[in-house]
């Protein structure tokens, strides 16, 4: 079916390390590195590794290695495999994987590693792809999504539904083949239930995306507000370093500053506006326009206000130019300039807000906890399946949007040929998420992201 | 003797990659691992991988890993030890590390695992100083000199050589027992002839340094010649970049300039210099003096001149002013501008000269071919011992000192009492080498130049 050569790659990053790793994996492993290893490998067992030295063509030693093997069907890729260990110099890895590319191993291309392992069918697509994911987790939630999804917590969810609508679909083309004879084989009522469960698990997963997509990129967090409200010194108590620039002249901040925070393991993507200030200056207002939109692209918006300042009815007047599709959070900064009595009265008003001060570094961790509280963060920890993957999302769009034709077809009675097509739309789109259907463009599009030696 | 704790460490480099080994090593290690994987390591075979998962103290999943386990006696260090491969995410080796630490092991110091192997005498100290020079290589004499050293031919020669001066030793010892009886158990002559012997074996070592420590560094080559000579063009013809500043108006260089280049496997150090020119301007007199200190911290310098321009007698003169002391290379440049009758009266001269032009980076090959042989590149290639640690350097001086004093008392009919000492002290210089004579110091200072996992 696939290119059986065998390929090797330094598995371990670039650099100085006390050991770098080179995997070899295809039907000639054994024989190429028994070629320049110090001993026979070829009746090695399975998973054991074997200390030995390995030398170049012309008999100079290169280094003393371990090289570990491992059985056709036993190992990552389910090719015959082996690793070797070496001493972390690159002259060393770098003389090593020339000596095996001179006995028959060609270098791996990135992900090539995995696309065997999925091609072998020890993991499938959705599974080979979590595997990038978890190479590249840098925080806690990113990393559990990635592991449930590389366990296939998701793939055998999916695989169920799919099953389901494969004998729902038989029944129906069968029905084709009776075309004449008007007979239903297929029970309109049991399908459309079925496809309503479908619909509601589809919509489940595809809904699920927004928050997966975000933490693995990052949760993103508007921070707007009036000129002076404390946006950037907000910005650098929570990134504990003043990486803003915070003055007190009105309209500072012109572009937008990101900053990347770790809060109990979620990603977040702070973005500090320009001051939303109706202005004549006309790179301001260019400014209020982009903070405007920050908030539109974002998950949640801080909203933050000079609550020494600004009065209940200024504040409700305020915020009726943020859309309400975007989750807020009221800040109520300077708390250290309040009165007691400012205090009581916005307290005692209808909105919900946080009384911090950015300044002191004051109730910040108030703060943080109702950011959590905002995104939903218990989601993550249940055992729910989080969606974090653009293709998969995209994928379950298109079988949402196929099975709600079969359901409008169910509805108006449409002949059994274009359900079983509509059906067929659905799976194919769900097989896609799992590689039951892919082709080489989709694999050579997934794999090319990979890293070498994965 | 020493603490047997149970150590970790990332062993490979920090970034991303395919994967990333953790290794451990002391007595706990199999129950350590064991405590965190899905399956108990303790009656494990040595040299078995083990495929599992590691998860946190808590119970939450952290990677699927490959654990190998060695037995006591049979690892890199002689203890008990555990390698540990993950997916080379940092955040998941940062928990897997924590989780290990959590379960009683403690972090590395640089290079304590090779110390661990040297205390438990699976090498000695040069092989273990070798460990850090072979993943420190960059090239194949740096890697070649390492390796050498590490696979122990070096201590084996002097472990020879000690244990020959410890059988005289102890017969001039004797001797003090019977100090009254004035006789002579230890052959005079026979130690005479030992002694020389082993001063010419030292003295073949402490020389082979100034090879060895120009490989591991790189071998500096300066480049001197008149203003205009084409010092920085040949620079830049050698390294095949334009990494000085080339122009002609005389002096342009005054800064040295320096860059390493491998040629066939070794390394070198070209270092660009001030033209060679008496002047007033006091910057350009001070790289003057410059040039001609860096001739005399060189290997090999190449004295370039404009061959269509000097004459033999200038030449003769100018070359005057540097030390016998240093190679030289005489570099005839600008060979597209020479006329035959030119070319022919300098090659009938009696000064041998290399001829190039630079400027079209013609016949550079002889250049570097010259090079090569100047530096007596064949004693890379034998099977000679090359020193290329300044510590052992060091020691062996010492022993010479030491032997020379031995001789000379050998000479003049000193007291028995008095050779002892010295060819203790000898024995003393020699045992640092190979680590037969170690203190807590001089492991503490070795060692905590390696990196961390070594």
């Amino acid at each position: 079916m696939f290119n059986q050569d065998t390929i090797c790659a330094l598995t371990t990053p670039n650099g100085i390390g006390a050991i770098g790793m080179i995997r070899l994996s295809g039907s000639n492993s054994l024989d190429i590195v028994s070629s320049v290893f110090s001993k026979s490998l070829k009746d090695a067992t399975s998973h054991t590794s074997h200390f030995g030295t390995i030398s170049d063509n012309s008999g100079e030693l290169i280094d003393e290695v371990l090289a570990t093997v491992f059985e056709h069907g036993k190992s990552f890729t389910g090719e015959e495999s082996v690793e070797i260990s070496c001493h972390g110099s690159s002259f060393i890895l770098q003389k090593v994987l020339a000596v095996l590319l001179e006995n028959g191993c060609r270098l791996a291309n990135p992900g090539e590693f995995t696309q065997r392992a999925f091609l072998n069918g020890k993991m499938d697509l959705s599974q080979a792809e979590a595997v990038a994911d978890l190479i590249a987790s840098q925080s806690k939630s990113a990393h559990n999504i990635a592991m449930k999804q590389m366990r296939g917590g998701f793939s055998s969810e999916l695989r169920n539904l799919r099953e389901k609508l494969i004998h729902f679909a038989s029944l129906v083309e069968l029905e084709l083949d009776f075309a004449e004879e008007d007979v239903e084989f297929a029970d309109r009522k049991e399908l459309n239930e079925l496809v309503n469960e479908v619909l509601a698990y589809i919509q489940k997963l595809a809904k699920s995306f927004e928050l997966g997509n975000a933490i693995k990129n990052g949760i993103p967090v508007a921070i707007v507000g009036q000129p002076n409200a404390g946006k950037s010194t907000l910005l650098n108590a929570i990134v504990n370093e003043e990486r803003a620039i915070v003055s007190d002249i009105a309209g500072t901040t012109r572009d937008t500053i990101e900053e990347k925070v770790i809060i109990e393991g979620v990603d977040f993507r702070f973005v500090d506006t320009a001051g939303l200030r109706e202005t004549e200056d006309t790179i301001e207002k260019l400014g209020v326009e982009r903070a405007l939109k920050q908030v539109d692209q974002s998950a949640v918006y801080l909203y933050i206000f000079d609550a020494s300042k600004l009065s209940i009815d200024q504040l409700k007047e305020d915020l009726k130019q943020f859309p309400n599709s975007v989750s807020q959070i009221l800040v109520a900064n300077k708390t250290d300039l309040l009165s007691e009595g400012q205090e009581l009265k916005l307290k005692s008003s209808d909105l919900e807000m946080v009384f911090i001060s950015a300044k002191k570094k004051e109730s910040l961790e108030k703060l943080r906890s109702r950011l959590l509280k905002t995104i939903n963060i218990e989601a993550l920890n249940s055992d729910d399946t989080i969606v974090s993957n653009a293709r998969h999302y995209d994928a379950l769009v298109k079988a949402f949007d196929a099975l709600k034709k079969t359901k409008e077809g169910l509805k108006t009675g449409i002949t059994a040929d274009f359900i079983a097509m509509d059906i067929r739309q659905a799976m194919f789109e769900l097989g896609t998420i799992t590689g039951d259907i892919s082709t080489d463009d989709l694999l050579g599009n997934i794999f090319s992201k990979f890293c070498i030696g994965k």
